[in-house]
């Protein structure tokens, strides 16, 4: 299988603590790495992590709340002393560029790269980003000030090649590619051969929603359906709806039930709040409604 | 002894490394805490150290180069969420409020408490705080961009009480703090008691220097004489002075000069450059010079 793999670097709500970073994590596709969130102190997690850097070409903010992006400035200055040239392309909810340019105008004199600064409307689902391995949409959220998450999906892998099959009928090593992507092979005298009978299925495509900060959005269900891992704020406990209405966050109970209307394979908690000291509670409150839940937990790496 | 530590939050140079924050300590005179230099994760390793939050009223920034700085938005997000009332002083060269005034105006909105930003000149000495117990002097660094260190020196301190002899004398206590002041107490016949017999000599004056980044600036001996504990930056080993000289950094051996030339009682180095992995061997090149040396590091209190 190819890589997809998610690492957390912080999965704390505002307020840092000795357990746990602000909202970052690195989604690994085949060995891109993709920031999401960029909270203070992703430098030193990422350090931790072992990931590399210069492996990490774009950086996907939700929104502009300090805890999911002041580790922004640090990291550019970072890229730039350890000699990065490469575009690093930045997407964020406005006024990203207003807030941001300034800044790296200031701290980041000189840089041997460009910052590229992407605006996104959080309003619609927009396919914002795409190469050879993914797609990468925005879900609209709905907090306090615009915000969105980011939907990665994988692209239809090619099929296996029955390597033994391909030998018999003595294919030519130049129309492997094709028949990994589903055609099927004439044979000299004019008999084809169905790609069926020289391949095996492709490995199911995999996807991965983040959704950092947002009070209960069930309309996002469609969106995200059947996605292989949910990652969704649990800032609070079920007990505290109100608190989390007002707050634009959301409960246990309404990550779980997201997971559940979206028939999510998987649902990852994060963005707790700094009040609870046993994250086990949490947990169990989401297994009422959504058995396969995880609690997401610095430098923990989710493969998919 | 009324207290007087020094506590070290980060002592690395530009990069952080899983061994190393970047600069910040705390200055703590009776429990009054001043933060020193403010970098990316201050508030992390303020809550690792345990001091208390709301005990920090002044922030002083050598300089706005970001691993000394970019720390600060986010520590005041911190005391926002902790329902701070206090004002904050922050004092940095320009263009603090160029730089950090929208910061401040977009991350924290509906702050609870003022934020006053003060800009200091650092081509001069100047006594810029001042209270009871301390008084706080800029120190004139040599570094690529405005750049000052800090003084803290303590305010004469009371002589002791020899509480027998007050005893002895029947003197009231309304007296006792002029007697620790330094002032005679005359008897009702009209005897002189001199103060000397009354009194034991005050504890002697402590004084802190922290001097980070700046190139060799032997001119500021005179400033720095005497001084208790002298922190200066050791980016370098000695063998790379033509390196420090082009960055505007010092050596190991550089710091140890000043130590000696300000007649230092210890010299504590910090601001290690990533690049070396045993700090040993920089400790022992400054112990060549000045054998009170130790090194920085974090979490590391040091009491005068």
């Amino acid at each position: 299988m190819e890589k997809f793999e998610i690492t957390i670097l912080g999965c704390g709500a505002a307020l840092p603590t000795p357990h746990h970073f602000c909202s970052s994590q690195i989604v690994n596709i085949r060995e891109k790495l993709f920031l999401v969130d960029c909270a203070e102190g992703v430098q030193m997690q990422l350090r931790r992590s072992r990931l590399k850097f210069s492996n990490i070409n774009n950086i996907f903010i939700s929104h502009l709340h300090g805890d999911h992006c002041l580790g922004l400035i640090g990291l550019i200055s970072t890229f730039s002393l350890l000699g990065r040239t490469s575009t690093l392309h930045v997407w964020a909810p406005n006024p990203l560029k207003e807030l941001f340019q300034p800044q790296i105008d200031f701290h980041c004199q000189g840089l041997g790269f460009t910052v590229q600064l992407h605006e996104i409307d959080t309003r619609k689902r927009d396919i914002i980003f795409e190469d050879r391995s993914v797609t990468i949409e925005t879900i609209p959220l709905k907090h306090r000030i615009p915000c969105c998450g980011y939907l990665f999906r994988e692209k239809p892998l090619p099929r296996h090649i029955k390597r033994d099959v391909i030998d018999a009928y003595n294919i030519p090593t130049c129309y492997i590619n094709n028949i990994k992507a589903g055609m099927d092979f004439t044979l000299p005298d004019g008999e084809i051969i169905p790609n069926s009978i020289l391949t095996n299925p492709a490995d199911p495509t995999r996807s991965y929603a983040y959704c950092s900060d947002t009070m209960f959005a069930p309309t996002n269900a469609e969106q995200l359906h059947n996605v292989d891992l949910l990652y969704h704020e649990a800032t609070f406990k079920k007990d505290q709806e109100l608190l989390s209405k007002k707050t634009f966050h959301s409960t246990t109970q309404q990550a779980a039930e997201m997971a559940r209307l979206s028939n999510a394979k998987q649902l990852m908690i994060g963005h707790f709040s700094a009040r609870y000291k046993n994250e086990e509670e949490l947990l169990n409150e989401c297994k009422e409604t959504f058995q396969n839940t995880i609690l997401a937990e610095e430098n923990k790496c989710i493969k998919l």
